[in-house]
């Protein structure tokens, strides 16, 4: 299976595809088709059907995709069969939203480590956490092996501890600190912030 | 200045551009150019060049764009020179977050009113909202002619909500459940999912 030259923005739709198909085996679905997964999604029947063409032969003509083996299919090639550990940087509201997010669970992830660097605040409870000392972080994240992280702290200090994370191994980010990282070629990052999304809808407006 | 056939990509990256801008502002930096910008951005040079070109002229070449002046411009292509009421509906957590989230202010938005449909906590205060039933969601949106909601409902509750939204007069619907919502065209819709991002990294981690 030739996947290395797959363009990032098919990659990109692949867990919009695995969460509609969770969806429908919830609402306890066996089988599915690109028309109706499209209707869900808002994306073309064809998208559909182009986009998962280029992992190999998922659905027969005329009967559609078995919902339960394309969700494993999906999570094969999106390395989330197993659990991901992620180290939570940043224990402000968001951050404590995001520790008690229950939403990951059966999605590949789990929090594991939870660190601040205000010394008010470390070594509270947080659900099952203990806030940690950022002093520790590069001690502890390389310890424990953890490649994934989400970063909730202000954007003035989001380059100096992402730069840690990374001396730390860690190998994918994402940040909610509305700044732009720089960061070397190798780690994967990702941002998410409201402003520029509801930025980018105001534009329509009259 | 014909700018009905502008990409929604090439919009989709000026609050990126602005944003940049902005902390150059913070930074007291008077005038940049696209290869600074660039560079904090990860976009090429030339690619800023071209996506505000599409705009007019905004630059002069050798000296660069003057910071001020293209804040002005984004703010007023993005239509963000004034403050966008948001209505917040869902109050767990991340509702919570957002309500007392300081970043809004100086971006165009606010939040105005938050809802939520648990009898357990209509009538509390967070920070300085008293959370209303959205049993009048209708009604004070539309009395108030708010057009910008932030959705922070579980996925269950999500399309309802959002149809109240739009019943209401809203037409930019931020939402942060995890489900694709089926609305009417004219309504602009954006989702924020970590899984979404998180599960678009592992792609690429071994």
């Amino acid at each position: 299976m030739e996947t290395e030259k797959i363009p990032d923005i098919v990659i990109g739709r692949l867990p919009r595809y695995l969460q509609a198909l969770q969806r429908l085996q919830q609402e306890k679905k066996l089988t599915t088709n690109s028309k109706e997964l499209g209707e869900r999604l808002g994306i073309s029947a064809a998208q559909i059907r182009k986009d998962l063409s280029q992992f190999g032969e998922f659905g027969k003509q005329g009967t559609g995709y078995s919902v339960p083996f394309l969700i494993n299919k999906l999570q094969s090639i999106l390395n989330v069969t197993s659990v991901w550990d992620i180290v939570l940087v940043g224990m402000g509201d968001l951050g404590h939203a995001l520790a008690r997010y229950q939403g990951f669970a059966n999605h590949g992830f789990r929090v594991a480590m939870v660190f601040d660097n205000d010394p008010q605040i470390i070594g509270r409870q947080v659900g099952s956490f203990t806030i940690q000392d950022t002093t520790d972080l590069v001690e502890k994240v390389s310890q424990a092996g953890i490649r994934v992280a989400m970063l909730t702290v202000p954007a003035s200090a989001a380059q100096e501890v992402a730069e840690k994370l990374v001396k730390a191994g860690v190998k994918a980010i994402l940040s909610y600190a509305p700044i732009t990282l720089n960061l070397p070629v190798d780690v994967h990052v990702d941002y998410i912030d409201p402003i520029l999304k509801l930025q980018h809808m105001t534009y329509y407006l009259d």
